[in-house]
């Protein structure tokens, strides 16, 4: 257990902590004593049909979300609406590697899924606030694999589904990736099996790790027409590399990172049908957008397309960024009045 | 100065050495008795007008290039040709860091880049063999990046030129790509800064970059329809990665590849014209048919295209191969086909 203050709700904003009790994981251990942490803007109405929950990706957290993608301006109104955000486990401020005691801390925290993390949103839907029904659910590359695992295994409840960027079963290619960056760090002397006395010891790993995300996480056009200079303000493709990617990493846990690869290079719905994928998707009642972005290397647009084809009534928008796959961050001042668009369209259906 | 059975005849067929002298590199260090590895197959004939000269790429030597692109069944035929494959310098074979004595060797082997290769070359095919012209200079991959070398520093020696899967000058996606490569190797404490005993000791960094060329190496659809099964008769995703990837690089040498690396990396003949590739792409006077692979996420065929809207009179043909860049290895048998009529069309004109 270490202090990382990047976590904390000094760098994070205010958050709740959800007790989710000794929660039984996919796999069969038990995480003991979990806290889902999670934030909420807007009024619960009285019938509770306003509820929206939005989910989050490898590495983000609750706060990117609401910065970028809630607000007075933006489809996710809490003028309307009654928005929750869910951290992931394991992301740094729910139960996570860094943050919970011994026995399942650092080296030893148990390895999660996907199906976890909307196990454990929806104790916090149903119970906590007894909501039934969710207007919407919302969420981009991870937070979309949260969004299929909520259509598929909740389709009672679930009204509305929009995943951005992802796909409902991870691809071959990602799988291979995905192992890239974890090997990445875990071949750092420092990270010693997941027992290091500061995230900052594992830098080496971490910044390799860093390199390799973004020759995936960005497209070819976004280096090509030096768009890091354009859209991010940076001096060249190194201060690039050092004062965006790596940077952007440096302040995290590198045990926190490790934890939420493994849940998404195994994300796959179909698990809910015996690996049939198409049967699992087939399942879906939800009023169903999917939302790739036009220039993405993780979840490219025609693998999206065949997700859609297997969902009955689905529909597919894409939404033009050169950021790629990174273009979920808001960079581009076009991207979120693309996704505001087609989530208030689907919203108003 | 290292003893690695990889480069030797024994594995990698009969070649010739020829002796470079003291080669003055592009940024001024020399290269002490250096030698440019080759062999020749078929008869130069009388007047000198019908050879043609195979480049070479990255971790690979002249051996691929004749088992898989020269022979009477292929459009580079030794009954009408005399075809001389040059090895990259520092590929293991011609002078390299493992074969090198002192002071020049292991860590302490000079940078090398592709206008270099390209020079020693132009000594070999002038000052050996007395070739004023070649009828065609073609090759893959960094292969090509020294076709682009010589169509434009050479013109005048230069008839037809066909650089395959490859562009006239890196991009800047290519160059992120290729460093994480290069970080893979440099991170393995086994490495320490090219000092070893064995390349074996560094097989933990080789693994990690194996994996890494994986993602970009292979396409999307190579992975998605399991073409590692069908093409490769591997079992698995993991039975790929470690009986193919791994497997492949586990034989060569630390230092060479990184060396191969530096000059992949700084590839750009526009350094001729002060850095204006428009300007040094139109001193190519040879007939030249640039041939992307279609599914190649290293150099994608609209790159391809931006280097033929430059040539004067230069045509595109783009191979279709689902295994994208290592499409170059000739897995697919449609591959070949294509190349070799491609090839064959351009020599007849």
């Amino acid at each position: 257990m270490i202090e990382n203050g990047h976590y904390s709700a000094a760098t994070q904003g205010a958050f709740e902590l959800f007790d989710l009790g000794n929660l039984v994981l996919e796999p069969g251990e038990t995480l003991r004593r979990a806290r889902l942490a999670y934030r909420t803007l807007g009024t619960l109405n009285a019938d509770k049909s306003n509820a929206i929950l939005v989910t989050t990706w490898f590495s983000g957290t609750a706060k990117v979300m609401e910065d970028v993608y809630v607000g007075p301006d933006h489809a996710l109104d809490p003028g309307k609406y009654f928005i929750i955000i869910a951290d992931q486990l394991g992301d740094g401020v729910s139960t996570s590697p860094q943050n919970n005691p011994a026995p399942q801390t650092m080296g030893k925290f148990p390895k999660l899924s996907i199906g976890d993390d909307v196990a454990a949103q929806h104790k916090l839907v149903t119970e906590h606030f007894g909501i039934d029904r969710l207007a919407l659910v919302v969420g981009g590359s991870m937070g979309g694999q949260q969004v299929y695992e909520w259509a598929v295994e909740h389709s009672d409840m679930v009204e509305r589904a929009a995943p951005i960027a992802a796909t409902a079963q991870i691809s071959l290619h990602q799988q291979v990736f995905v192992q890239a960056l974890e090997e990445a760090i875990m071949s750092d002397p420092a990270w010693n099996g997941g027992w290091y006395a500061s995230g900052l010891d594992v830098r080496n790993g971490m910044d390799r790790m860093a390199r390799i995300v973004a020759t995936l996480g960005w497209s070819r056009a976004f280096y090509q027409e030096e768009r890091w200079r354009s859209v991010l303000g940076m001096s060249s493709l190194d201060d690039f590399i050092n004062g965006v990617m790596k940077a952007y990493f440096e302040p995290m846990d590198p045990n926190v990172l490790l934890c939420e690869m493994h849940k998404w290079r195994r994300a796959d719905v179909g698990r809910h049908a015996g690996g049939d994928l198409a049967a699992a998707l087939g399942r879906i009642t939800a009023k169903t957008c999917i939302m790739p972005i036009d220039h993405d290397l993780f979840f490219p647009p025609d693998e999206c397309e065949l997700d859609r084809a297997m969902i009955p009534g689905a529909t597919l928008a894409v939404i033009g960024s050169k950021e790629g796959h990174m273009g979920l961050n808001g960079f581009e001042p076009g991207y979120m009045a693309q996704v505001d668009a087609t989530l208030a369209d689907l919203l108003t259906d």
